[in-house]
């Protein structure tokens, strides 16, 4: 299935993409004034495969899982918040479910791997790989059957909210100690030091910060995950929710749909989503620069330039909800703006 | 009517704002992550003066008026653009209209001085203080009392939304040839000289750019506006929407009422405001930051931080209208988030 999907992955649109270049030059502005908008317009063009592409559907699938490394005291919360987390995300008491109404999103929580059991709910999808990884300070976060599984419950869920219509897909995810493996992940790639990547999260102190940065070179010596086999790095150094996403980005790029990228965590899963399909990297959209230490070299190695940068860390998917309510706008003005010939304005002066 | 008006500017509401503080500070949220959304959040508790501030009624007022210095050849549209585009924007085609629908605000169109006559409509609120300002590089744009009227055309426009229920303005504007005057206004206030501050506006060429330095230094040592009198620089290298949207920060600010600043022409606006009313300044939000070249510099004089920068450089209120949203979200975050107690989430382990 993983295999299938990644086949299936297609370039852009370079047609409907043109055509959407060709109208922003028509309309009743001028060329570029819209600056990014008009980009971001383009390019979902090219992803939608519509030369006036529509966001209807808006979804933000937020994933939880635990993880084991938070017994190296990583976090400075304790590791039951994430399920008394996804508990207020049911409830809709948390960022997410605001900035989602907000924009006009709908919010999908899933239990990738979270430690105890959550009460059943009718909104939580319970796709549970196992209860939490184990500590990657100490070895693997899980086998490499549980990654695979974790991409392809990723991609269930995904095509499950294509089926209901689905354009945008933003990441969120919530999992206590969850930026320890997204650094590790991080640094794996990308070879940099852990130092120079790994951050506060949600707010450790200075100690916490050293025991952090050990931990994830403990991981890194212990593990050696193999840069060029994601697979590897993601069953080593990654986490449940984490491999849920990437398999989000990749069920969603092959179906030629958005996918809109939140913070330190979801940029993690982009990296090993890419390094496992190179050909899903079109498809994903940087929504914000996060406040996380070493986001922006992450966004750096996938190329990516984030929309926007509120000093934001909170993950959740809440910088995504931002980005899909800007990629709605870069459409609708695309779609709905006259064109000078239309409104009987006067072109510029030649 | 504009004394009274800015005798009645209060500072911030420090009480309001502490309680926005307080309550942000025990939602389920790392406290701080929610970055400059927090923060904005606090910002319009202080304005509005409520602790929970809801921004429910948004308003973009974009204000049109006609340059005489476009005789100079400054500008890449002929003049005619401005009534045409005024026309576009009652008929809802233009991307200020596309934007607002999407956020959710009512656009008032105000004739504040275009050149020619505009046919009646039930949207057009003609408040035409002179039928385009005179040409700058060669005199005063307009007489004192017109730099009166427009402040205070702007201040009943304001109030006449603030009856009917405006909780944020954002400004926009339409002029042909508008960011000459800006870019006076700028060297008038900041001392610095017009090629650091002039950009190429709807995109004008080289020649045409050399040509727009030149005007907005002959404007300068043709008026030598005086940067200590507000009204004086108003009137000698101002233009009508430009003080009628320094009206619309006064009215808005003396009724507490939250601005959302557009880009370049509004900035300048800004700049005449809080040079009138210093009291005003922190009733002001900067949407983001044009690519208009002179406006970090702009900005910097003001002492405003934009939200964000997309490349942006249209007016018409396209900026404000974006962050109007961001602003409505940071409110719904701040008072439809769960607490701590409330979700039975565990706060940070000290």
């Amino acid at each position: 299935m993983l295999e299938r999907t990644i086949s299936r992955i297609q370039p852009l649109d370079a047609e409907a993409a043109a055509a959407a270049q060709t109208r922003q030059n028509t309309l009743t502005k001028p060329p570029g004034s819209l600056g990014r908008l008009e980009e971001l317009s383009v390019r979902l063009a090219g992803i939608l495969g519509q030369p006036l592409p529509a966001i209807d559907d808006k979804v933000i699938v937020t994933m939880a899982g635990d993880h084991g490394v938070v017994e190296e005291g990583v976090s400075a919360y304790p590791q039951e918040v994430t399920s008394q987390m996804v508990l207020n995300f049911l409830g809709g008491g948390a960022a997410i479910n605001a900035l989602a109404r907000h924009v006009g999103a709908r919010v999908i929580v899933v239990d990738m791997g979270v430690k105890g059991d959550l009460p059943p709910h009718p909104d939580l999808l319970s796709k549970k790989v196992a209860p939490g990884t184990a500590n990657i300070a100490r070895g693997p976060a899980m086998t490499r059957e549980q990654a695979i599984r974790s991409l392809e419950v990723g991609i269930e869920v995904v095509e499950a909210e294509i089926g209901r219509g689905l354009d945008i897909v933003g990441l969120g995810e919530m999992g206590i100690g969850n930026t320890t493996p997204s650094a590790a992940i991080a640094a794996a790639f990308t070879g940099e030091p852990p130092d120079l990547i790994a951050g506060r999260g949600t707010g450790v102190d200075d100690d916490g910060l050293v025991r952090k940065i050990k931990a994830i070179q403990a991981a890194l010596a212990v593990n050696q995950p193999d840069p060029d086999d994601a697979l590897d790095v993601l069953a080593k150094v990654g986490g449940f929710e984490i491999g849920g996403l990437a398999g989000v980005i990749l069920g969603a790029a092959a179906h030629r749909k958005a996918v809109m990228v939140d913070g330190f965590i979801s940029t993690a899963a982009a990296m090993v989503a890419v390094s496992l399909a190179p050909a899903a990297k079109p498809y994903l959209i940087a929504a914000h620069r996060s406040q996380e230490y070493g986001h922006g070299l992450m966004l750096d190695w996938l190329g990516l330039h984030p929309l926007i940068d509120l000093d934001m860390r909170l993950g959740e998917g809440t910088g995504a909800a931002i980005g899909i309510s800007l990629a709605e706008a870069a459409c609708k003005a695309l779609a709905e703006m006259a064109t000078f010939d239309e409104a009987g304005v006067s072109d510029k002066e030649e």
